[in-house]
Order: C-alpha cells, then structure tokens, then sequence
C-alpha cells in the first residue's frame, strides 16, 4: 500500500469564500502515484469546509444567502460561543457543508461525474488555513 | 490491495425519491471477494445524495416536508442558480443530506448497526442518474 | 493491509448530549499499530452522530439550540415518522451533523488540524447506543 500527504494552504480576502481547489487536488493525485484507491480531503480547522459541487457562480451566492438564513453571523452577541470569538456562526456553517469528502480513485484519476468539483469553503478567513490532501492505494 | 468499481444507475419517476440501494451495494460487495477494507458510495451527480438512515415511510415523508422547509424548490427566480436550471434548491438540499457515505467491511459484510441502511436521496429526477460503489481492502 | 475494529459504547445521562471521544479513539489508533491509512469512526444508530468541531461547551449549547430550531424535538405529533416512536427530529438532526468521520492517519497519529476533536453526539439518548472505529493501513 501506498500513501500519500500533503498540506494546501489559503488566506481568502473575505471572510467567507468558495475555492475550488480540484486542479490542486489532481496534482496531488498525480504526484502520489497512485492508481487505485480512495483520496480524502479535509479541512483541517473547525471553521472551514471541503465539499463537492457544481463550480457555478449563481449558485455559490445562493449557498452565502441560504447559510446566512439557517446560521446567521449576526448578532454576535446571540451565540454563547461568542464571549471570546465571534465566528461561531461559521463553525454551524460548516456543519451543514461538511468538513471532508472521500474520492474514488481509479486508473490514477479522480472517479467523477460529469459536473463533480471539489470546493474549499471558507467562513471565518482572512488568516491562514489549511487543507488536507490523504492519498492510500496502490 | 484488492480494488472494485460499480456504478448504479436510477430513473426516478418523480423530482425527489429515496430509494433503499443497500441490496445493491451489498451484491457489489459480495462480487469484490473484499473481506476487509472500506466501501465508499457516493452520487455522481450533484443534486442528489447518498445517506444513510432508517427504512421508514413517515420518516422518509418528514424528511421531505423538512427539506422543503429549509430549501423550498420554489419560487425557482428566489434562487441565481435559476437563470438557466430550475434546481438550485437540490444542490441545497444535497448538501444537508450529504454526497457519500463511507462503511467498513468487517468478514465480507457491511459493517452496521442495527437499523442503518444506505439510501440514494434523488432531489432533480426523472432522468438518468449514478452512484458509485468503489470498495479496497483485502 | 492491517486492519483494526472496535466498537465503543455510550448511555447519555439526557436525551441529547455531546462527548468527545478523541482519547478513546486514539487509544484505538495505538491498538491497532497502524502508521498510515484511512481511520473511519461512526454512530451505528440513525438516531446520533460522529463530528468534528470544537470542544468549547459554549459552542455545544449554540449547537443544541440551533439544531432545536431547525428541526425541533416538540411538537412530536408534528412528524409522521412519530406514529410509534418520539424521535424524529433526532433523525433531521443527525443529518445535519453527519454520520462519520474519516481521518488521515500519518506517523500512527489523528494527522488533525489544531483544534480539530472527535465528537460523539447523542439526539435520541438514556439507552445504550455503540459507535464503530475502523482502521486501514500498515
């Protein structure tokens, strides 16, 4: 068994952002090697998402106005997370985005459907986060 | 490391369905001759879902009702993915029910608590659709 | 490929609750010798779920009321699924949380970001409810 590990880094200039990060994970995906087995991706802080998706503008803004529906960011003062931090909307955010996906990986490529695209999801940027690419198979 | 790859196809005769696909995923898993390992099984497509819960009518009733709730189909112009598409809120409602699932094999068999059962969660049907099964391990 | 199964057991003092299970888990990780590889851990009942997020008991009870919101315990006759059991809106939450987590395992640790812990989270609790841990690996 092989396996493969590598940290992807980002540092959005708002606070809540959609990346999507594909062309890095295949990168990733063609320097372990490996052609059979499974990729995880995850985000490796608690305020922050990966999640597979359409890579369609209209559609993230409608992902920012519904998350704000469900999990506010404001009042600060509603979120008893909030005595010390003001990003406890994010970590709910998150929770409904997702932290990780696992990928199929066949014939060394990323086993996709036709509109499947792997998106960072930030919601408490502006500083510097990270991602974690984990490759195993053969 | 043993690998194996299925895909699945549905037609839903209507918008949103949930069908119970664990005999499928089981003859997959019973075709791979894999003892040990990881089976991931995921949609394909990005308006649909594969989650796992209880095989129970009103349950599956409540989570329509929810879902429509949190995410409503209409009205379709509420939404910006809608310029040209209509299902802006199965993207939504996917990503509260989640794009995969991940189940340990245990002796050839899923490994699962007493009620769990795996479900494709259709959201924009009546057309073809797939998920995927992929399971390594030895 | 090593692999490595265990199942861990809980019985909540109240109806919901939220563990962390980190130590357990790692305790899991050292049993099984496994340096490299995927770990897997999951609620077997449809009624809770396994997260990450933040062990900050101000951010549990932001969780606890935010889900109550979303999909409210009360009034039970509201859900069909009530007929015969009281715990549907255990299922809604659930789903919003996620059945599982799969972690990278580097160096035969947790490969975490800083904050990031393993949380079992009980909706439909006072009774005697398993999680399961397994690993892949070398």
């Amino acid at each position: 068994m092989k396996s493969y590990r590598k940290e992807l880094w980002f540092n959005t200039t708002s606070r809540r952002q959609y990346i999507n990060i594909t062309p890095e994970v295949e990168r990733c995906l063609g320097e372990s090697g490996i052609m059979e087995g499974f990729l995880l991706c995850n985000a490796m802080h608690i305020t922050a998402s990966v999640f597979i998706n359409d890579d369609e503008r209209g559609l993230h803004r409608d992902f920012e106005r519904w998350l704000e529906k469900l999990a506010p960011e404001k009042p600060y003062e509603y979120y008893e997370h909030n005595g010390y931090e003001d990003n406890a909307d994010a970590h709910l955010k998150r929770s409904v985005m997702g932290r990780e996906v696992v990928v199929a990986v066949t014939n060394g490529e990323l086993d996709f459907g036709p509109w499947e695209q792997i998106f960072y999801g930030e919601f408490d940027g502006k500083r510097e986060k990270r991602v974690l690419v984990k490759i195993i198979g053969e």
